[in-house]
């Protein structure tokens, strides 16, 4: 069966977004800064349409981690818009225009019924029916290729308690947050074991992957 | 002037001790597992007076750690007792025994006045009046060599906040331990900036250093 990969940056504090997400700031307050690293790179910027960029350590990481993938999983956090909700009569379309930079299928876990939106060649599938169906789901558009938990953290802690998740790679980010979305809240080591596969020194950041023990 | 240094094994959801620290867990519930990689090591075991240990890729972390102290600083809770509180008519000698492993003088931060008790070659000194003048009889006891902050969380969390530690090294291990004593709790940014300084991938364990920005 195909792998189930989660990849994701991190403050040194645990958190994978900052407090107070909204319109105008989608990482909460200072939780871009998370991102930093990744958008200096040329291996992220030319996928997202961007000129120019940094070659450096992190490259065969960014190159690594979206290679191989059929499809993401992501939160109804992560697609927004922030509060949740029914979707009302002029539906979000998500944080990324006509022209999302996924090129693969997507599926938002909500607890609200939508019909898929299709945004050039990005298919978002609304799934209600919780991790399970849309991992399946997610699985079948996927084919041989891997399967990407997007985040938020919830549904990553969640894919993680129920012993799904195979690969967990943490951009540890040299920033402190104070607040936010903490990955891994709740999350005892009865319920999941971690073997360190590879950590990569970066400019800015580090590389940490682990395979989850189930 | 001398280095104030901190270097402490740290769980990957953040703890550098479990919840229910007690007499028989000193380390809190599963907390022992955050120091695995370093009981193995011979770096570690020889000044210990134990016998045998591996050499890997954390040895020149451990003996780096090691030399270039000139005295430590530790919380009330690492010396203990648990539950903390005045030390009473036979008071608490610390976890150590009658050789303890330090070897230089520690200065304990706590809310009870003690006079200096000293075990074989280690003199504790017991520090009433905060973490600044911890710091300078530290640093007089130090001479020309630097001052390590011991522990636990919560005293290196409030050298962080004050702009003194200079460097902090996390040993991070793959382990959740779900509840404990959390660093970096409550520090947001606006009050500590973050340097990467080196990672070094070892067996079981990745080493994290950082230096502090004031």
């Amino acid at each position: 069966m195909s792998k189930l990969r989660c990849h994701i940056s991190i403050s040194l504090d645990g958190f994978v977004a900052g407090p107070n997400q909204s319109e105008e700031n989608p990482l909460g307050e200072a939780g871009e800064r998370l991102h930093d690293w990744i958008v200096a790179l040329r291996a992220w910027r030319e996928p997202h349409g961007l000129e120019g960029g940094e070659v450096n350590a992190s490259t065969p990481v960014v190159e690594e981690s979206l290679a191989d993938v059929g499809a993401e999983i992501m939160g109804r956090g992560k697609f927004g818009p922030p509060g949740g909700g029914p979707w009302g009569d002029d539906p979000w379309p998500g944080w990324w225009g006509d022209d999302p930079p996924f090129h693969m299928p997507v599926f938002v876990l909500t607890h609200h019924q939508r019909e898929p939106l299709t945004l050039s060649d990005t298919t978002f599938t609304f799934v209600t029916d919780g991790i399970d169906a849309a991992l399946e789901q997610a699985r079948a558009a996927a084919g041989e290729k891997g399967v990407l938990i997007g985040g938020g953290a919830e549904l990553i802690n969640q894919y993680l308690a129920a012993g799904l998740l195979d690969e967990l790679e943490l951009h540890v980010v040299p920033v402190l947050l104070g607040d936010g979305a903490r990955l891994f809240d709740n999350l005892g080591d009865d319920e999941v074991q971690l073997g360190q596969l590879r950590a990569i020194e970066a400019p800015g950041v580090t590389h940490l992957k682990y395979r989850v023990v189930t």
